[in-house]
């Protein structure tokens, strides 16, 4: 038996996280008060609960008594949307700006704009008036860097002083975004998801959800996206959301001041987060539910809505993509699917799956090998080389040289007869004269093959560099990668059934649903239904994957193919391992995770898992009236338990309740310092009675029943562990006293719990962080 | 201290619902074993969880035997997907023969088909040639009634005829389905939400979900929705889908001997309910987790989406309106909404929220009415009387003569420049030349103001209507009555809206965003919001409501609109009272249900709350090693109590764990009959060692050690009731020990609890139906 997570080892894992710890992250935070928790201790939802019932029993009471405290109450209880609004309109607007800037930063790598710098190429072009509609992209206004500084924008020395520019900002923009993470904020690194997870299930981590935190994690998540790394911004975002919503919370002391109040604020802001991210605020909402939230009650599915929609709705306001959308891709579809076509979904669910096992695995090992080797010690000179590996080789092909999200949105789009790409070069029939977003399936024109050799050698390089990329110490999302991985993949395909449907549709599979002359295959829907089964390969989420999806389309009639490849990707992964991604990086990093999705079916019983054990000493107990304050500072002095049981006597065992070790001390403390008699041979009561002191010369007693919780949980030492799981993840307890015949036995904690679930499992149980 | 429903009153209930039982409905089920509970109880969900953990360790224990177990297993892992891909198309088919049998039905009131009987009006007219795009509802083959008999379609006389010929066959329909109601499955009537969701939360109600119900209840609601009644589908087709999910349950013993995973099924049926409802999937799914679902895990998360997905497909495949849609009303809305217009939106939400609160205390007054008084005995002339009121007040007015979707499909439309309906009568400028679907706003016609009277009416007629027809012996949803006095309220106000932005455009509201000419504001799109703040208010949805009116639409641009309007909504019925329609008839009718959404915030103490009161004889208990055969028997005849706690002498009261009355009964049966030696003075021992029989002489000792549960719940009687409430929601008990200080003191149970709770919040104890 011991408290989970004792103060001596609470600053390891913050060490391992973040390389050395940083001072500013935890000067951020005032030290904890005696109500609340430690860092790097789990919090004790059913306390928390009952505290903000006698918060809210109290502001009742009192809103009876006068106007103003009626008022006041009104107020407290509008508190939870006002914080929901103020989250929306944060983090829409972070988006936003991070839009802009990611946009504008991407295209300095490659040239400046004359008439204003602080213009994207767009924009730049869009200002002209000398574009034409076929050479939109190029307007007198942009100049690329050679022909800025030579004057020559051909040939190979202006290809190459490009190539190098290219490079150069790329390792600037990287390099100051890991050395902006290293001196002022180490926890804004990575996705920020896995450690979201955690907290929401009930762990502290002070200084995570931080405003240097927000601050710099906004500010690097800009500078690592320009710099052309292969990361998204979608997981940051989650993040940068949770930061704000964090922020929030500490304006109202509802919120601040009860660690599970502040929990479901921060699951909405998770919500918002993601839809702003995809602009899809139903299926931020959903992701909330399904992937990261722990406690997710009714009360938080309206509240994640509203501030989705805030989110939404302040992120168009600003209006990044200037073109009154959410998102960079947008796509409609004009045709439907036919019922072979899932052949090739299926095949894509299959790849996607592959991938997600093979990104897990590979990534995973990496991370490994980061922690425990000496390139965890480099990370600035981690960052720089893979920022030089990806700029070097992403320069020469035109498809990873511009920003991801471009590219997938590209190969998400459906060639009409006046697109100028490259991917949309098909052999057109001069006599074709049908509306322009109906066009028949073509022959596959030059331009198509070439780029379907680049997309090959780029989904190879995407696939081996996003492996390496996740997890070093910048912000770094999976999505934007995973999807264009899968993307690129499913343009392929796509063109491939394509090409065969056009010079084959005698065949008996194309025969029924493909007509000569009409449009039967769309190779964008591959890609977006590509995009959806690797992300689901490496995520594992299902429903809000597919409504992500959906609000991307805007359109029942694709969900079909869209369900089948994320539901196969999920199954194939499944197979080669249950944890996505993100709970492959809580187990790496320890941290006390009690997944609701892992069945625990073994048969082991309380008494299997209780301490102390056989061969350990008996449990550090104390009576109701026989102890003396002397005893009871050895064992606090001794022990590091996080509270001791109260029993009637030593021989009866008969259990009265639980005390905490830190109101236990504090108590103590007090009472030397203000109460007279109370010396170390003074008896703690904890009876109800008063106790009758027998002889004058008898010191003060010390009664300690306010102190005592007289509802401590407890289960017998028959119950079965699979029981006990379902207690622990249900009432979110700390833990958990074992009785047999109403005598005390032993005390389960979360963290013997999770320690048997991994033993059980047979995975490493040392892995957990606080052991 | 009680069980929770003593076989003596589990009559009741029953007929209390039904007037009286019926045969065949308590025919469909066969005699529960002893591992089952008895009908009106509530089910032990933690039992439930680990008898399921229990099989499938059995079945991963045997599957490695051999390569059929493994199939086997591979089976039984899969037949959760099955069950789901069997219920959406069984639930999907009904959906698509319900909508075209009610089509056909409720045209058959006003005329027939001459070309084929079975045909409704729209399918007869799209058969013929000489149909005019003007007129294409006038075709020869369809004839009126009057038309028909006499020859004369015009005329006082004609219109007579029509008008009786309307009213005999709603009456007809009506009191067919009121007699198959009463006759077969009483328990088909009403919109079985309520009961769904009682059911859901662990209260077995036999036969509720069975074979007769789903028969009776796909007929009947036919019937009743083409009586022309004031009543929808939609709450009725949860219902029988959940009946199909019950159905398919049967098939596999993983589902049908487990109540809990039973539980699972029903949760993703009613998902695939409201999903061919609306045509909704998503809807749906957020529906069974929001308004309906008890325990949802993210397993049931995913199947509930693949069974809505395989419902609405299975729907479109049958495509019963002729449109590949999957909904009647489906909407395209090709302008933008303004900020100003925010203001009648939201006034919309007030209205919807006061018709819920008008209509939820409306109805429920009538119900109570309809339980106590005389009105009860006499269900078929109830339903007969309201038929003809309707029909007789309804066939005058052109918009309810017809069906309420087709109603509610009118009036979410936008005017088209052809549409040749009277709400589209506008004064067309002859100069315009503007595409089709963007045609400004123009002066109302005579057509206009005519029908705006005839939807006052009509409204006025719906309202009052409704709170009658809802809880009537057949089978009734609400949405759609709902949905269309919002609509009508909603076309109402936008029509007005639109006339004064069209005559006052220089208004200083108008001027910013209404130009003459423009096409500003969209009256349909005023129905579509009504509608949701009408439904919002009955129901208390929110976002699935907006989610559902969202996948009418397709896009996201009329989320806020609705948004602003379901809340507004919400929280203008909230203020009048808590309960939604649902609620509301659950605590009418009495049923044990636990609402997860109630906070209990009072400072009760489980002493306060446990039996046996002081008033009151001791907790019968059994002890481990001095109670006889005889006693034991004594006790069960003496009390009626679901179990008993098993102490390890009278005086110390220390608990060793819990035995349930019914295998109790089983277990001394059976020992009687085969074991030699038990007799009534043998003493029955529940200790782990063997008892030592000191003398030959004494009778041969019981031992019951097997049947005794030893992991009893247990919490101490200084716990918060706030606390017990949130275990026996949580982890779905059915009773609690209460201990002090290692002692048995008494039992909490699920009744008690609810008991408990009604008290403080100052309802009637008495109305909780096992009471």
């Amino acid at each position: 038996m011991d408290g989970d997570g004792a103060s001596s080892t609470g600053a390891t894992p913050s060490e391992e996280m973040n390389g050395t710890g940083n001072l500013m992250d935890f000067l951020d935070e005032p030290f904890p008060d005696v109500s609340t928790y430690e860092d790097f201790h789990t919090i004790d939802w059913l306390r928390e609960k009952s505290r903000d019932t006698d918060r809210h029993r109290k502001i009742t009471i009192k809103s009876k008594e006068s106007y103003w405290e009626l008022i006041k109450s009104l107020l407290d209880a509008w508190s939870g949307w006002v914080v929901m609004l103020l989250i929306g309109m944060l983090t829409g607007t972070l988006a936003g700006v991070i839009d802009l800037a990611v946009d504008w930063m991407t295209d300095l790598k490659e040239g400046v704009c004359l008439s204003a710098f602080y213009y994207s190429h767009e924009q730049c072009c869009w200002t002209s008036n000398e574009t034409t509609f076929d050479d939109r992209d190029k307007c007198p206004q942009w100049q690329k860097w050679a022909e800025l500084m030579t004057g020559h924008s051909e040939g190979a020395g202006a290809y190459v002083l490009n190539y190098f520019l290219y490079v150069l900002w790329a390792l600037l923009f990287s390099f100051l975004a890991v050395s902006l993470v290293r001196v002022f904020a180490p926890y804004a690194c990575g996705s920020g998801i896995p450690e979201i997870k955690t907290i929401l299930s009930g762990f502290i981590i002070r200084g995570y959800l931080g405003k240097w935190t927000l601050l710099i994690k906004t500010v690097t998540l800009v500078l690592a996206v320009s710099s052309g790394l292969s990361l998204g911004k979608e997981g940051p975002l989650v993040h940068v959301a949770c930061c704000c919503g964090n922020l929030f919370c500490s304006l109202f002391s509802k919120y601040s001041k009860n660690e599970g109040k502040r929990r479901e604020v921060l699951s909405a802001a998770a919500a918002a987060g993601v839809s702003v991210a995809f602009g899809a605020p139903i299926g931020g909402v959903l992701f909330s539910l399904e992937e990261v939230s722990y406690y997710f009650p009714l009360k938080t599915l309206w509240r994640s809505f509203f501030a989705a929609l805030v989110a939404a709705f302040t992120l168009r306001a600003i209006n990044p993509f200037g073109n009154s959308r959410l998102v960079l891709f947008y796509v409609e579809y004009h045709t439907p699917w036919y019922m072979a076509e899932l052949v090739p979904f299926i095949l894509l669910g299959v790849f996607g799956g592959l991938w997600g096992t093979l990104f897990i695995r590979g990534n995973i090992a990496w991370c490994r090998r980061r922690k425990t080797t000496l390139l965890g010690k480099y990370p600035v000179l981690e960052v720089i080389v893979i920022t030089g590996i990806t700029a070097v080789l992403a320069f020469p092909n035109p498809y990873t040289r511009r920003s991801t999200s471009e590219l997938i949105s590209e190969l998400f789009n459906d060639c009409g007869a006046l697109e100028s790409s490259q991917l949309c070069d098909y052999v057109n029939n001069p006599n074709m004269s049908r509306p322009v977003d109906d066009i028949p399936d073509r022959p596959a024109g030059p331009g198509v093959y070439s780029a379907l050799w680049q997309l090959a050698l780029a989904l190879i390089f995407k696939i081996v560099i996003t492996i390496f990329t996740f997890g070093m110490k910048i912000p770094s999302g999976l999505f934007i990668p995973s999807m264009a991985v899968g993307a690129i993949a499913g343009r392929i395909v796509g063109i491939a059934v394509e090409q065969m449907a056009y010079h084959h549709h005698d065949w008996i599979i194309f025969k029924n649903w493909c007509r000569p002359g009409a449009d039967c295959v769309t190779p964008g829907l591959y890609a977006m239904v590509g995009a959806a089964a690797c992300l689901g390969g490496v995520t594992r989420m299902t429903v809000s994957l597919v409504v992500i999806m959906f609000e991307l389309t805007g359109g029942l009639e694709y969900i079909v193919p869209l369900m089948a490849a994320a539901v196969t990707s999920k199954w194939v992964a499944d197979a080669f391992g249950k944890e996505g991604i993100y709970e492959s990086h809580i187990q790496l990093n320890g941290y006390p995770y009690l997944d609701v999705r892992d069945e625990f079916t073994h048969r082991t019983l309380a008494t299997d898992v209780m301490r102390p054990r056989r061969s350990e000493p008996p449990l550090a107990v104390l009576t109701q009236d026989s102890t003396t304050v002397e005893d009871v500072e050895t064992l606090i002095k001794d022990t590091d338990y996080n509270g001791f049981p109260v029993v009637v006597s030593r021989e009866s065992e008969r259990l009265i309740g639980f005390v905490q070790r830190r109101e236990l001390t504090v108590a103590i403390k007090t009472a030397r310092q203000k109460q007279d008699g109370v010396v170390s041979s003074s008896v703690v009561y904890f009876t109800e009675d008063n106790p009758q002191v027998a002889e004058a010369c008898d010191p003060q007693p010390l009664k300690l029943r306010r102190i005592l919780n007289l509802s401590p949980f407890t289960v017998t030492d028959h119950t079965p562990m699979e029981t006990v799981v379902d207690i622990f993840r249900k009432l979110g307890l700390r833990q958990c006293l074992v009785t047999r015949s109403g005598r005390l036995l032993g005390i389960i904690t979360k963290k013997d719990v999770l320690r048997h679930m991994a033993q059980m499992m047979n995975q490493d149980p040392e892995s957990i962080m606080f052991n």
